[in-house]
């Protein structure tokens, strides 16, 4: 009964000697826990968040439900281990867009290790983290053929200028194809997936208003998911915009701080969007999003009006 | 004419073969020109601030007007030397009551030199700045009497946690003295300094408001100066609470993206501002801050409402 999720764009996966997470066909999501401290910090959030009083029903809905802890067959075929039970947030959906985007100009902690602060530090300056606020860790997007499925390698998208990144934001909401070099993102989509009192950006901002008093958790390197669903928006139908909060492996406590460095993140994602619907169109920004075989290859020239972004 | 200011809390002084900055009786502030880059940069922000036409009017009186350079005679008797003059944002205040807080987690950027990077990175770490948001670099306050005067030693005051934070914060719009041990700040002012329609925090919302949308600048190290006057607030009168934004010595180019660093900051000391307003008396702090002789002694009991800080 239980298989490996198609629509995965971050996270760990499956394979290479590790157990990967597994879905039902009754929207439930089977995280493994994770060996070390970080399946015992996830699974305490879930447990503390899921019956914290003080957390409002509207914020809820941001965070995926929690069913307890379960021993199920690992995907790896490793044996029984413990995996979390949590919804799965796309079930029920055929040909989600799905985007990850970690939040925080920094992923690391005061409470971490020497060893891993100097990693994520690392990582932070490199990827998109310290400049933005954020970084895009992995997306996926259909196109308006069911073949047509864009899934650009996770490594190239961490790793965006803000230039780089509006053009990704712009095709998540874009009808035309994000493959074709000639083709400026339309952004036919922008106002009922960002736009809307229930779209992307109604529920970001719900959620910012909760950041910026709540002084319970700190939600290091946590991600938002933005999730749609294009059929149904080509078909003149709702976008189903989503937005849930997703990865506590390393949340610590807030201790009467708020998370000022998740609320910067976020409100610099919020801008972004923003400007995305307020003027679609203020750059003609020459887009290449093929993967190419120098993987690394992300061109941004001087004039941050003709970007081209390779991915 | 210049003489040197009364009421710097932060900052570079005057003294060990460096000169300080000046004032006059008309209401200016020469800072001097720092030799290396810091003095162009800042030079250079307040050039272009002021005549940036994107910056709206409302906004403009949170940084100190600017009169351009001028060479004048060092306060060190060094011989002339270029000086910044700006509007002395204490003017016209015979005991103003001041604070000095550097808003950030992170007082380095990307485009910093390694070595400037890496001792940030640990004095961030080290002071309160990387667990709250900001840090106090800087305070003076005056007590009933004229004679009374309360300036905690810088190094004492940027290390705090976050309790000893919240006591420097209530103490700062109390009536009854800091250096008296046995007793509890009283909050007494925290309404007509704190609170009302042109008290600190509606100014800080302000502010907050404008960093949420502005892509011009990034305030890297940059401090928000809170003024007020203790003795009108005696009699009855206004406080004439002012912030004022100030040291430009690290503003980069925002380049589109908002200066995330500094929203998260501004909304962390936003919401121990608002809880001071809200519920003055939540906590039964024990206060001590005098100076004792272990300069470094700051207790903090793991009960978080008996807090004991030293200064």
């Amino acid at each position: 009964m239980l298989k490996v999720p198609d629509h995965q764009v971050a996270g760990h996966k499956g394979g290479h000697g590790q157990p990967g997470p597994l879905i039902d066909d009754s929207g439930r999501f089977y995280k493994p826990l994770q060996d070390d401290d970080r399946g015992a910090i996830e699974a305490a959030f879930y447990t503390s968040f899921s019956s914290n009083t003080r957390v409002p029903d509207h914020i809820r809905r941001f965070f995926p439900v929690f069913h307890g802890t379960q021993l199920i067959e690992a995907s790896d075929g490793s044996g029984q281990r413990p995996h979390l039970v949590l919804e799965d947030v796309v079930s029920g959906r055929s040909h989600p867009s799905v985007m990850d985007v970690k939040i925080g100009s920094r992923t690391w902690y005061p409470e971490a290790s020497e060893d891993y602060i100097q990693r994520c530090f690392e990582k932070d300056r490199k990827s998109s983290s310290l400049c933005l606020g954020f970084r895009i860790s992995g997306l996926q997007l259909y196109g308006s053929e069911e073949s047509e499925l864009w899934k650009p390698e996770r490594k190239l998208v961490q790793n965006l200028s803000a230039d780089g990144v509006r053009v990704v934001l712009k095709n998540f909401v874009s009808s035309n194809s994000p493959i074709d070099p000639n083709l400026n993102p339309d952004c036919a989509f922008a106002s009922s997936v960002y736009g809307g009192s229930s779209g992307i950006l109604a529920q970001l901002l719900e959620l910012k208003s909760w950041f910026e008093d709540q002084t319970i958790y700190h939600l290091n390197s946590c991600s938002v998911l933005m999730v749609y669903e294009k059929k149904k928006v080509l078909k003149g139908g709702s976008s189903d915009a989503e937005v849930k909060l997703i990865d506590f492996a390393h949340v610590t406590e807030g201790n009467g701080i708020i998370d000022h460095n998740f609320v910067g993140g976020l409100c610099s994602l919020i801008k972004f969007i923003s400007e995305i619907l307020t003027s679609p169109d203020e750059c003609t920004t020459k887009v290449c999003l093929q993967n190419s075989d120098n993987k690394n290859e992300i061109l941004t020239s001087s004039n941050e009006c003709t970007t081209k972004v390779c991915l």
